[in-house]
């Protein structure tokens, strides 16, 4: 049992009781964020952080993310959501509505390699990183010791291309029933099908351990050896069907040298990783990220 | 005659129009962004980028930056303009409302290194820093041939601690003559006595070569290889009557090591202090820059 | 008992049993090359790696590490050691020649703030960070549950300003019983007198949460935060007698703008305090730091 | 005529007047480095700076670029080189024995788009990049007055497809004729044909605007807008007859985010291009960068 996260996760609760957050993607028009403050001041919410966006182009298309603080929120948070219903029609908006002291649920999936997953772990204790972490699946044992430690249950489902369905089905059931809302990859080493990944759009988040577009697919650090390159990168996005291709929530890089081995890409590159998989999680917890296309608008 | 600034600076203003941009600093309250929202949606003023900030400390301030698109912007500037002081009041606003097509009007003041006077020119000259530069003073002959070439009138006014007033007299009448907007200091290496800064508040922009608050005031690159730092800085800030202690506008870094001389240090600085001026004025250029106690917010 | 770090180390010590390094200091003159290198060329030694300085002010001093594989270097090693000292003579060298197999034995200190503890310890488990860690000392009981997961003794000394003589007393004979050769200051809050300072010189790497020479010590991002920076850091750097003025080894630093409050900086920071300190630690452990005045030699 | 340079270049050359730099490139064997230096200590040349690499791989490959002050070298210097000839025999050695203060002589290629040649003709004029330019060549006419104001030959050679061979004679016939050493392609939109590239091997530099291998190819801004990368970059690298595959000499990166516009990131690319071939076009120079396979060693 964690102690040291729920002190943590008590705090901020207590924290947010009243904060909230209003997430809006709809084509363009004049008057929406009139509207939109409008209800806001009607509702005695005051805005805290407010951002917003929008494409003079591709068909004109709105975004904003608003961050708000409003007397007994908990209480009043029903009938917000229900009488916003009005403002989204009238706008044609895809929205949500959400308290900031309900935390996402996430599963975590890893194979041998655990910088990412010790870097996740590390940051959710310090009370960084504000998730629920109900289980950890891995296809290899490395991990149990460390997962089970914390008190997170963990779950071994070997994986090979040959049983790929049968353990997809087990991970969606699980995924089922511990109610996850997201599916971080921290160096999951496999491949998912389109069935996978259609069931969880927009919320399964890779690290890839290249800067993409550069080196799509396996071996990116020899690849970059190779070409020789001077810097190297890593790469956090949503996952697709399409390989490596998902939308981009954010990317980092690090200086490399001509007396950098294979082995040494590898080892700057974990760090990297790492840092790079930690902010797109946090931002995707706080939703700051909003995909729209094959792009990520990050608020 | 700079021809290509002028065809640039042709471009920016057809492109720019109809655009405007409001800067609004007030006590925060709510209703704040619905008012403001209301207004330019009735004056059909469509928001391109708008961001705001709150402070939940200091008495809580509002700070706002909106761009917006209006169609005959320039025939309604006027009548908007007056229209918005009612609002104004309602919310005790500082406020400034400005067409992007209206170019600031800028004097830099240099003494005998060049580069942050070159930079801005090549930036000026690419296009990329929209303003208009009425006049050059220097209290050095280094710089008069190159700003010369451009046809910008070059004013040299030597100076020193004995006739400190009596240039900034001259410096004063130049100011007023040329109608400037904006003081930019390009390593210009005279202290400014507090009626010339007190003339010109928030409107003088300098480069400081060292990352503040480290290395204060003289020799800030000797000091810091005597202290043997793995990084050094610069920092771009408006000037107040404490030296090197005004608003932080921008800071940027380089590393440097063991092998780096003092002149190694200067010439690495001499990069971070031309980009980090640039950058800084460009900010200003747009009116994204809003100072409030000895702090800036950069929008 | 850590069977992870257990087994990369097997693997380490394996990889480098024919590895070695020199570390030279001496005051520059002709030649000194030409003998070195011959003396390794007489030990069948090869050449890996290899970093000189010189200083052409300050009495001219150099500076040199070199790294080298060499048949059988564990048997050959004493007489290696004998034979060179004629070298060194004749040059007035400071010098030390290490084999890369035998691991540093090295001490935490750590106090209520657990991310540069974490961090170490997560480095040291993947066998990124090769040494040995006999016992951690804390002044508080965070740390306890986490050290003695990982089967390390921890020692908890309650420390205040009226009971330091006292304290450091115990502290320096653990480091005398445990044969430590490094003390890690992993944010440990407490100043450290002048007589433990001394036994230890450059034996002792602190993280300072600033960029120095700006805000030396306390409470540094709470006066970063009044004077508005819009970069913040953290220096790693040998502890000497003047309190944040030894030796700096390594310093970065992270953008930050108007919208982090303090606790946004302390977090903010703490990222950077963790990836700096390791470096600065890793750095140390691989004799790549040669203190020099109040300067590092980083090779 | 640019007297500003010219003053620069005396002091340079004064400064260096018994400065030189020995490169060597061999098979990997005990041996090399003691041979060196003696033969150095032998000539009274005190070692300044000295960097060297080995690869335990791809047949073990041993490089080595040593800077050195030596009393009366422009006397010694035919002597030096006459005698040199032993030791780079007996260790299949390729080498390069220079003294700094021959400046290398430079052709600057150019089309529309100016930043590059303005940034290098900026820091030339500062006295940091150490080079003679006999000529700038361009297809277009962008260029010619700023070129020519600085009294250095400008030549307009039209380009397209059609006429590429007549282009590259009538540009081959000025590079002899002017003796040139370096050609710096400064965003010179032109594809070279592999009988210009093979007559100038290794010494074409290139600035490609994408981070290699990201992008190959026209229009990579566009094409990085598409794909919704958070980090754009630049990368100059030795012009080989595989368009953007050469040897990479430097690379940078610059953040992105939704925001940015096709001719945003071209604004911001811009600032990249520019500092990321200076820096690759000053190693050159400064004879730091070893070209082996498709790799740089830069020193």
């Amino acid at each position: 049992m964690n102690t040291l996260f729920n002190n943590q996760a008590k705090v901020y609760k207590e924290k947010n009781k009243n904060r909230g957050r209003l997430l809006i993607k709809c084509p363009d028009q004049p008057g929406i964020v009139a509207h939109i403050s409008k209800f806001l001041f009607q509702h005695q919410a005051n805005i805290i952080e407010s951002s917003q966006y929008s494409t003079d182009h591709e068909g004109g298309n709105f975004f904003m993310r608003i961050e708000f603080e409003c007397p007994e929120l908990p209480q009043k948070f029903g009938q917000m959501k229900e009488s916003f219903i009005n403002v989204a029609q009238d706008f044609e908006m895809e929205w949500k509505l959400q308290q900031n002291s309900e935390l996402k649920r996430t599963a975590i999936f890893v194979s041998k390699q655990l910088h990412c997953l010790r870097e996740i772990l590390l940051e959710w204790q310090n009370g960084d990183m504000m998730m629920e972490i109900p289980l950890v699946i891995s296809n290899h044992l490395e991990a149990k010791e460390i997962v089970e430690s914390l008190g997170i249950p963990f779950y071994h489902i070997p994986a090979s291309k040959e049983n790929r369905e049968e353990v997809e089905t087990k991970q969606l059931q699980l995924l089922e029933e511990y109610n996850i809302d997201v599916v971080i990859l921290a160096r999951y080493m496999q491949i998912l099908t389109s069935r996978f990944v259609s069931a969880q759009a927009n919320k399964i988040i890779n690290i890839h351990h290249s800067f993409l577009p550069a080196f799509v697919g396996a071996k990116p650090y020899d690849r970059a050896y190779a070409r020789g390159v001077k810097i190297i990168g890593a790469t956090s996005h949503y996952v697709t069907n399409d390989l490596d291709e998902g939308p981009i929530i954010e990317q980092d890089i690090s200086r490399v040298d001509h007396r950098d081995e294979v082995e040494d890409l590898k080892r700057k590159g974990a760090s990297i990783e790492r840092s790079v998989l930690a902010r797109a999680v946090k931002w995707h917890l706080e939703d700051r990220v909003i995909v729209y296309g094959n792009k990520t608008v990050v608020f």
